[in-house]
């Protein structure tokens, strides 16, 4: 999956839109809003300096859009001088026991949303909605959500699920990611890159959005260890960071979000490490908690900046 | 209490005096030192970027001062570029069972200051002094400081001797604002609201420095939520921000003062929502712990991007 | 130790090489890797808009380089457009009970080399190798390491060594500075202060690394108390700094490395007193966890705004 390596000023780095309600103040859901409801936003997300957005469906869903709608989103997006390199579609698995199939035609129609408003990725993962115990909780994350059972027909059926998703994509000229996180097939390094390598598609990499792991408050696999093993793999990357505090004597750990240029995760050699890999991807900036758009904003000027990292120095990769 | 709004350049946004001490590092009151070491400080503050100071009495208070002396003050003020649009007043409950009386007496008397001064307002409380087991903790909010009586007199009481503090501050001009603080009368977004309803005057609203409960190490009404409860109701505004973990199963939690910008409320938000509602108090920025000067200047500058949020597309309230 | 204060803006500010492995991505110690390795990594420190660099050991040992190998390091720094002012030699305690004595010879190596480099200090500790408990943890010092024997022949031995290590740094023009580590002779104020007066010599000064105590999660001593008492015998500085979360009932303390800019720790009070006391050492900014380099600068620009600091106004010592 790796190209010539992108200008670091023009490297697509996207707004995720998390940030954003899905329901208006007045109690509308965003999908059936008027386009300009889609446009202020759009606008502020611009307005933060941003020249790419990922369509997080949590705001608006284009797989659900008729192609009117579809239109008058790309409109949106356009007028606000923004592309959309991409759309996360999060917590629509396809190995889901309640929604598999459901999920699945889902994905199908977000990937010709995708192709239909120029995105080069399309992103699902693995992840169920959210608990009632989860939602109840300051940060969700705390919780434990539902597991992603082991058995060998669950893992044939997202191999097969996911490279039905990738044929499609294919077809149209898309590439799909896999976000990982815990307690789904994509839930370690080893394993999110075992699943990748059996779909066996050049449509389909990894999204190695490792912040989902590194905020939990269990143990965790290192981060830039389980990055090594996901970058050769990866073609599209959630960026966010957390502050980890951890007492190991009694084993408490408490995380916040945190910008990426002071957080806990050290993003200075995991950039080093995608550019020695040949990460060409696009990008995708998120933070949860607080000011997410302005915290967003930052962590892609950090970003650009590490991207500017010059490796024609032959000694370079050696240094880290 | 909403006129036009504010223009965003120049809507008044005070450092709040609480990183300087009262006491000078010879060991005399700052009260009684010369006017040179309050304008040193102040120089400081302006160097800082301010254009507006709010007189946090721990520092100096205005309503101790002589005539002679508060010109002094004012002059200092004057001298170092800045203006005071506040004094807020600490701990000087006028339901203290100890010092009930006096602080009744300080806040008249700091309240005839603030309009010598040439405050728009004067923000009181009902917390007390700290207990000296809070004196003794990192940070005194996770110890248990007093907690107001519940029973009807003490209700009446608050809301005869604020509203007759309200009599006074419309008299001169000035207005006065209610801190919310918890265990107090104004420990939730509804008591504080049923307060200053029951107080009933033009001359009285609330302060929703909302930061002293989110930062508490227990369970805590959501921050918009109390906000939206309380922004109609209110005309002074501190505002500060802390990190907040919580690991949700064992019910720890945890906080540290941090930047408005990359701390876990969300401002953003909070300040569109005022917007909306016609907020045009002024403004002052805290920040505990640290280089409290240094962030609040940076919470100043934060705050001031939010305000120029643009109001004027009939979709951006629907956006959120 | 306090000659004219320095003008703030060339104060010597050197970023710790901490940050660098001491092991290319390759698997060759970076002792022994080509110059252009090295330059590689000074070439990003200088990238980042340093002009100094603290020589941490554990990157290169100049105190085991050959004298060739010595003067290209020289030149890697000279072509990198920096110079060092300090070379600080970690867990290399004179006093350890397994290797004091390769640890003294070592120091003795470092401080010629230092001589060598042009370097203004040489920065040792009585912290010793970090325990395979420390190096499990996320971050090693929320275990316990060794702990110096408070027998009197520990500590004249201490204080022969070093005062022997002293009288070399004399005779080669160089300061040793003393490394303040929770749990050594120098860990706690009033311990540093007593052994660096036991010791008596003008080429023998204290380094108040004040972060290495308030990470700990366990009571610590008021930093501004501490830096108090150790200022007037200080010459070089580590500066960096921490979220401090303390819940005060329970006892549970957590912390974690924080620019020092928005940090728990008082570094503007901090700078103020050092000036107030006449301080005039280079410092080193440091910051462990996530992106160290970045953070480093950011403490760097930081901290020359508070050098800046103006005290020809009288008045301006009784502010703090």
């Amino acid at each position: 999956m790796s190209d010539s390596r992108p200008d670091a000023d023009t490297w697509p780095i996207a707004a995720a839109m998390l940030p954003f309600l899905g329901t208006t103040t007045s109690g509308t859901p965003v999908q059936d809003a008027p386009g300009e409801v889609w446009g202020a936003a759009l606008a502020e997300v611009a307005d933060a300096g941003f020249t790419e957005v990922d369509l997080t469906d949590s705001w608006v869903r284009p797989g659900d859009l008729t192609p009117q709608r579809l239109d008058e989103l790309a409109g949106a997006i356009r007028s606000a001088g923004l592309t959309a390199p991409a759309i996360s579609a999060i917590r629509r698995s396809v190995i889901d026991p309640d929604s598999a199939d459901d999920n699945l035609a889902y994905s199908h129609r977000t990937i010709d949303a995708g192709a239909a408003l120029g995105c080069a990725v399309v992103s699902v993962g693995l992840h169920r909605p959210l608990l009632p115990e989860q939602q109840k909780a300051h940060w969700f994350w705390t919780v434990d959500g539902p597991r992603d059972s082991d058995d060998p027909e669950t893992w044939s059926r997202a191999v097969s699920r996911l490279r039905e998703l990738g044929d499609h994509a294919a077809s149209v000229g898309v590439q799909l990611s896999l976000e990982m996180y815990e307690d789904t097939l994509l839930g370690s390094a080893d394993s999110a890159v075992r699943l990748v390598t059996d779909i066996g598609s050049d449509a389909v990499g990894l999204n190695p959005d490792l912040g989902n792991l590194y905020r939990l408050h269990r143990p965790i696999e290192p981060f830039l260890d389980a990055l090594a093993k996901c970058l050769p793999h990866s073609n599209y990357w959630h960026v966010k960071s957390y502050l980890r505090l951890e007492d190991f004597p009694s084993g408490t750990v408490l995380t916040a979000p945190a910008p990426m240029d002071s957080g806990s995760m050290n993003y200075r050699r995991a950039i080093k490490m995608a550019l020695e890999a040949g990460y060409t991807g696009p990008f995708c900036v998120e933070h949860y908690g607080g000011d997410g758009l302005a915290v967003a904003a930052r962590n892609r000027d950090y970003l650009r900046g590490l991207l500017r990292f010059d490796l024609s120095d032959a000694a370079s990769p050696e240094v880290r």
